[in-house]
């Protein structure tokens, strides 16, 4: 940490400054330049917090030299996080594809897509049974109906389930059918959420808020393994910026900085990060150069009649070309999809 | 709602997209204009899902004529609803103060408090006992003990109270102390929450999210609303923008605009959106220029000893200079502070 | 400047680090915190260039100290600049008000709003003979005939004419006709034109870019002021954000903050801001209770038949009762309007 | 055209929009729904402005069904425009690789860098020698001993010169130098400069403004073409955002959709969009993945020494490692670089 004072700042000021920081136990290295007085903290004790800091009298900024994070950090753990998956896995050299329907709309539905998309390639199947929706007047998803269906589907085609849980009073009954538990991007800062998902001990996709820094995502992942959970994988899903064409911008340049921060897998969202389905290959195909390590894809039989997101549904054959094109760009960065 | 075919759409393309909207029990009124053919929708039925029509071949775009929410809009409700509140209430014409700090951090930090903001002219008194931190690490507030803390507050003071309640499970102990429940900016599209905040039948103070809409804030009214719960005021905190120099941007249009399109009271919170205290006031000046109902100010005794937020917390005599400028602004727009 | 080296520096890093740091000429102070070397820039030299140290082996991060505009700081100069004009003046107590079209469209028109505006109580009027439009196909203004029509406003009702210039190549044209010089958003960093600008020792009316920072906005100034023209004026007109309701997003913040950070005056453009005329007046009297020292207003006596920001324009009757809201708003502040 | 009448309009509100909309040679065609009257716009006369209409009395929202650029939509030229330059070009099969420093700094420097980066493999050389700077006091380039020394690294290696034109007065000389006019990011609205480049007939890279929507690109390359200069090639260089890890955010969703609604070559600045050099060959790769025609990509052969942009500069050996790895993604999308 270190303090800059302003110049006007008074020796009073300074010595109230230094004895903050005496106080906690850490020393204090005072040094001028460039016209103010610098106060460095010094020594292996935990320096007084920077905000309070921040506001006694004299104090013009004050700098934090540490990342706010720890264990979700590559310092914390150098080696890539691998997180296995019903025979799967994600973290390590093959591309994990998880696809399936924005949400679960019939047994039929389902069933129909997983065995489509377990053709194609993907590994894991995903779909929502409580939708977080816009408008209250929306279709807001078949509950404990539609798990049970996912979990049939899974039966059929050993697919894995991925599907959003939108309140700490529904983990247990999700986490009762699910394989990974999904934080949606909506519920990234929620708290007692990710408290929760930390304690459950199951497998997190953690999705970026739309306007959430990379460190902030960090941050909420460090939530989770704050509570000894450490299978949480990170989720580009596009962010929100002034751009009206696409539904988010898909911030690729998110990725390899995950991928030199954190131990923790990646995932890409490509439906979501460019949300209309003629621009999803693309996408794809950019989430995998840039170095994702899976892809979650969303895939309807007929988009046209999806009772939401049919915008960025590939058909399954859209998705069957899709798959084509995103193995030939992982072989060419030395993996497989 | 209007569908306008692409240049290239086929005859049948086009029968297909009329099909869907009579089967829907409306009717169509078809044009041509500028090289392209428009559907019209016509009629009183509930037109097909736009984003259903949006991906059936041949279709450009599908543009939508009302808006989305309605129990929130001004043409459902003319008049302005005033809330009542412990003797005071928001929504008429005099400007409803609430003040206090970020966390209640004593029984005494909020006693203290509760009097000088009392005393200065706040007719509420704000402080978190359940707090969303960034960090695991940071202070998460006293829970139930903070709760009893500002009960306490209120007895002496006659101050009602407004707290934040992050999470379903929680809602009824909140409401159990709380005059108004608070939903705080990272909340805002917690549906879960909404859902429930709506059946509490409790007064909502809901903010807005960080990089939510205009639009998006209304409809997360909505939720609450449409459990009949009327007692709505909504929050301008400012929004995330690529500025780094202030904690947030006061989005001071969203002011007049809320006014216009809804009858629910609008509060600010110059405190979040500013971030550094010395700006506090002037951003309460201005928003009561533009027409809030409301502020929500954070107060802190001793901002550099403050657990959360110091570095935009006014001092109790800085809030009464405040108190005594936002009265001035009051009068020149007619009302009282 | 401090440099924080990466915990896995080695001795040669820092050496060198520290050898190209005296090569400058300063010394250096080195301490250990929180498990990194941290190497202070101290004395009376200029330290090497930030961005260039920050690419040497092992060197994390490079924090400057220092605002990196001197002349535009209110450290330089801690007086408020009063810049007079034609009678009138900015940047004292008066709130100098500039009203007028936004596009010159003929002679009577800019005659007659000048008449209008200048009897409502306007200082100064503004009008746009060279227009900066988004598409190749819009009206493009009346060059140097505008410019002619504005002299002849100007000769009937004594208002200073302020107008844009989008072209170094022009600035002699305009300079000789207007008494102040606009430099619009898209080009607040148009550096080619700042310079000229600079040297045409001409008031000038510097608009903040859509997306540029505040620190942005006062580099921009920086240029114009090293030139040895004091007399600037700085005009906030909204940001461009992720909210589409409203034309722009009106930064309340950038006005007491740039008040707080610089000397000089600092202009609000509400119609730009917020982009519909019937929210214009509650932006107006948000930034003159924020602490802005003049409004740029848009005026048009038939606004549905203006060539260009019809949407956005006052009738000459909206404009008198936005002078009187804004007097009173004034009033508030102890100043005029 | 559709025009949107308020539910409260009155009749004369009605006719009023229709006489305007006839006057212009028009017809209309008005339908009912969801209890707001619609006035379609219809026939192939040229409708009356869309802002004017906007503001008459009872109208609610005016909307548009067509694109507003023509020549550079690709309904106007189906096929891909390819570029040629000096042997290569741009817009083919063959992707295009631009490389070199920030600055031309020397004679020296300029060529050695040349030598390296055709070594590895580029086609095109970039160097600034007009360079826009935020600061007044930073390195401004070398002005035209800059270009004569690119001129030189031209003779020698037979690269095409790739170099920023910031001001109208300066095109005649830059033009006289250099194969490719780039007009910079933050003059991507100087139309002045868009309007002089489209006359010079010079090939053009255009870049996106740092907070530029696609249609403002398109918009932009419109004022380029409709002086009959169809060399432009678009250039996505990251946009402005929230995110502050990175200098911007590359928004790898503009890629796909240029292509789709231009017919314009395409090309990516990896070193803009992300900053630091050492997430610079990710995003080259993920941009190629996307569908980029080309690149652009910064290089200097002792970054630590460069006069700006050193951060994000690769040295000639990582520009080999970039060129390797950009080669098999361009073969996995079945193109070559």
């Amino acid at each position: 940490m270190l303090v800059v004072m302003k110049p006007a700042a008074s020796a009073k000021d300074q010595s109230a400054v230094v004895a903050r920081i005496t106080a906690a136990g850490c020393e204090v290295n005072i040094t001028e330049h460039e016209g103010r007085t610098l106060i460095g903290v010094v020594g292996e004790e935990v320096p007084p917090d920077a905000e309070q800091v921040s506001v006694m009298d004299g104090v013009e900024q004050v700098m934090s030299v540490s990342v706010p994070y720890s264990r979700a950090s590559r310092d914390y753990h150098p080696d890539d996080t691998v997180i296995p998956l019903n025979g799967s896995s994600i973290g390590g050299n093959k591309i994990l594809v998880i696809a399936g329907p924005c949400s679960v709309e019939s047994r039929d539905q389902i069933v129909e897509t997983a065995i489509a998309v377990k053709e194609a390639g993907a590994s894991a199947l995903r779909g929502g049974a409580f939708k977080p929706r816009t408008s209250p007047y929306s279709f807001q998803g078949h509950g404990r109906q539609g798990l049970e269906w996912m979990a049939e589907a899974r039966e059929i085609t050993g697919l894995p389930i991925v599907t959003e849980v939108m309140d700490v009073g529904l983990i247990e009954m999700v986490a009762e059918y699910a394989d990974v538990l999904q934080i949606g991007a909506r519920n990234m800062q929620n708290f007692a959420l990710l408290h929760a998902a930390g304690e459950s001990q199951h497998p997190i996709l953690l999705k970026r808020g739309m306007s959430s820094t990379i460190e902030e995502l960090l941050m909420a992942a460090e939530y989770v393994l704050s509570h000894g959970n450490t299978r949480v994988m990170l989720c580009e899903r596009g962010i929100r910026t002034f751009e009206t064409f696409t539904r988010n911008t898909f911030d690729a340049n998110a990725i390899p900085v995950l991928k030199a921060l954190t131990h923790l897998p990646v995932v890409a969202d490509p439906s979501h990060a460019v949300g209309k389905w003629e621009y999803v290959t693309a996408i794809a195909r950019s989430a995998v150069a840039a170095g994702a390590d899976g892809l979650i894809v969303e895939v309807h039989p007929r988009p046209a009649e999806a009772l939401s997101d049919g915008r960025q549904s590939l058909t399954p054959q859209h998705f069957v070309d899709m798959m084509e094109q995103v193995r030939r760009i992982a072989a060419a960065v030395d993996r497989t999809a």
